[in-house]
């Protein structure tokens, strides 16, 4: 498995493209998207499980019903959710408009839309910018990244990946890129995440694929406890490797193991990129009776407010963090409870057994003072381990979501 | 139903007070309180729902089995919780040392800890000030003040209250005081509650109507999600005001209704004093399934950082609290939703079965400019209806957690 460049574009026959078409006013940042794939592809895709579904998550999850989606257009700016019978109609216009463009199907096409919920998605400037943004595709990376641009909203930072491995001898690739700041809690986020592979292989094994490289990446990420109503993971694949399908044997093993990888690449971009967020927080939980029980561990954890504030302000704090497991409605045994904490400048055990050992404030405060926090918990001798990704909580997490809408 | 002065010493029979020992170093602000009726009481108690429970919390319940408890004492400046076995011991002598002073059992003493957790709590300062906390108890209203300032921590405001109602004829008295601004979440909080009557009645009368009180005040605020370590509701019943002992008929209805009115009263003023909030936050669920329906609803729009850092900047951002209806796992069709936000500047309605509605945005930024403002969310025509209270996200909520140890 080795990283190249090219994103989603990086998979042969995928191209990309994005425009500003004036969706977000009278800033100059793209805000319409386009990916697609030459030729036909199996999809695989998951939803928010939010019961508000946006009207672009509710008629994509329509088309890709079928299992064949090729094509998906994306908007930022604007959240097509609670918008009625008038956003679905938008989001179906939407899906028309670039199928058109394409020469393909609608039920062919996904939508997806990210933004400001409640306010009628205005439909004239995608109408007048659909020729711009066919016009704007192109199988390089500049594709990829113009794309990426379009669906950011309060994203800082740009994350995208792509991977190689061999699949029976064959080079497979596989693209993805990824938006996500606030509105971000397991159960996918505010989050669109669009992947790419010209690999062939079976709808099924693509959906089982997909479902377990998301339960290990974009459900184990939060950053503020808010899950979205317009969460969506897409993976179009298109077969242009020319590896001999299958949904098994050591070519899908690596695929799936590749996905995986790919997917967790982007949730931890996606968690340090949290809104406000100065620090990236891994959250590791060992020791619990199941994988779940681990997760759900430590979700609440890295969940918790007041551990996120600590994280902020290099805290050593480790008491929160006890309390945010015993309120995660999971038995076990806070008498068995270690708890490290650890960077790159070191680590440093804080709790042993449940209770306080003594230790070097000013050591963790050095090793709190790092970009990229890790809290590690023992429970005790389950076989249950699960990491999460989060960030901490500051002040312009408050300030970014106090006047969203101006 | 008569507001009166004292707070829990307006009741007959109790006094309070409270000192300095030095549990919160070389600050000069009060950190012992004790609580105590002169005479036997029946009590009832709640504790927190948090796995991870703290000594005082643990040694309490213990002693409290009993229903018997007529004194507390509680510190601020060291949870004792995550203290081990030496925790256990110090929360037991912590009881000890208070009823040899006052002439009673142990196990009629209660011990309640508020502040940092996983530090040992010194006994030193504590053994040392028994003697001056003892001869600091008044009956009058100076001494529920001092011993409500001994148990606050971040708080800003004291929260305190007393009701006269009439049962057959005879005065009786309830007073309460609450700790509580950070760590707070339904099922209790960071959350300290004492409550006192002269009020004669049996004492599982007196534990079902705290359960019912508790229910519908405490367990309806919201601050930031995170439930405590060391919630307690303590209530002590001395019968002093002479009424005949009942556990129902008028006087007794009358009872539940002021024990209840006098818990929303605190509950209101903790979330209004929680950490770093500006607001009180006021959230109404009607028409749901259910009124537990109805409350986890409202706790999920009062709980959601987005709703509450739009609160905070005054952001008519209906939206989030659509989408945080979504995410609380409760069946209910958005399309019925109708939003309302309202404070005493007016009321606008932004949101009418499930979709926008054109409003000012100038009138909604001016209700929303009030220091209490309420969300109320009407979602179709069931009997269900819950009111929970909370708070804005700021900045000073991070600032105040970023470094609370230190």
């Amino acid at each position: 498995m080795k990283e190249i460049d090219g994103g989603v574009c990086a998979p042969k026959g995928f191209r990309a493209g994005g425009i500003r078409c004036g969706i977000k006013g009278r800033t100059s940042k793209r805000d319409l998207a386009l990916i697609c794939s030459d030729r036909p592809c199996v999809s695989a895709a998951m939803f928010t499980a939010n019961l508000v579904k946006a009207a672009s998550v509710l008629v994509s999850r329509e088309h890709l019903a079928a299992g064949s989606c090729r094509a998906v257009i994306a908007n930022s700016g604007n959240a097509n959710a609670c918008t009625g019978e008038a956003g679905i109609a938008a989001a179906r216009r939407m899906a028309a408009l670039a199928a058109a463009r394409l020469g393909i199907a609608p039920e062919e096409t996904a939508v997806a839309s990210t933004g400001v919920i409640g306010v009628p998605l205005p439909m004239a400037p995608i109408e007048a910018g659909i020729g711009a943004l066919a016009a704007s595709l192109s199988a390089g990376a500049a594709g990829h990244d113009a794309a990426l641009e379009a669906i950011m909203t309060t994203d800082t930072r740009k994350k995208g990946g792509a991977l190689e491995i061999e699949w029976g001898g064959v080079p497979v690739r596989l693209g993805g890129m990824v938006k996500g700041s606030g509105m971000i809690h397991p159960n996918m986020a505010t989050m669109l995440a669009f992947i790419t592979t010209d690999a062939a292989l079976p709808a099924e094994a693509l959906d089982r694929a997909l479902r377990r490289a998301v339960k290990h990446s974009f459900n184990r990420v939060t950053v503020d406890g808010d899950t979205s109503t317009n969460d969506m993971v897409l993976i179009m694949a298109n077969g242009a490797a020319g590896n001999s399908p299958a949904g098994g044997g050591p070519g899908f093993s690596a695929f799936v193991d590749a996905l995986e990888t790919l997917c967790i690449k982007l949730a931890r971009a996606m968690a340090r990129d949290g809104e406000g967020a100065a620090k990236l927080l891994t959250v590791t939980v060992r020791g619990a009776a199941d994988e779940d029980a681990a997760e759900i561990l430590a979700k609440s954890a890295a969940s918790s407010s007041l551990v996120k504030a600590a994280c902020s302000g290099a805290d050593a704090n480790w008491g929160r963090v006890l309390c945010a497991l015993g309120y995660a409605g999971i038995p076990f045994d806070p008498a068995l409870a270690d708890i490290v904490y650890a960077s790159s400048a070191g680590e440093i055990l804080l709790c042993r057994r449940g209770g306080p050992v003594s230790f070097s404030e000013d050591e963790a405060r050095r090793i709190l003072a790092e970009e990229e926090i890790e809290i590690r918990i023992t429970l005790g001798n389950g076989p249950g381990e699960a990491v999460v990704w989060g960030c901490d909580l500051t002040c312009d997490y408050v300030k970014i979501n106090g006047d969203y809408r101006s």
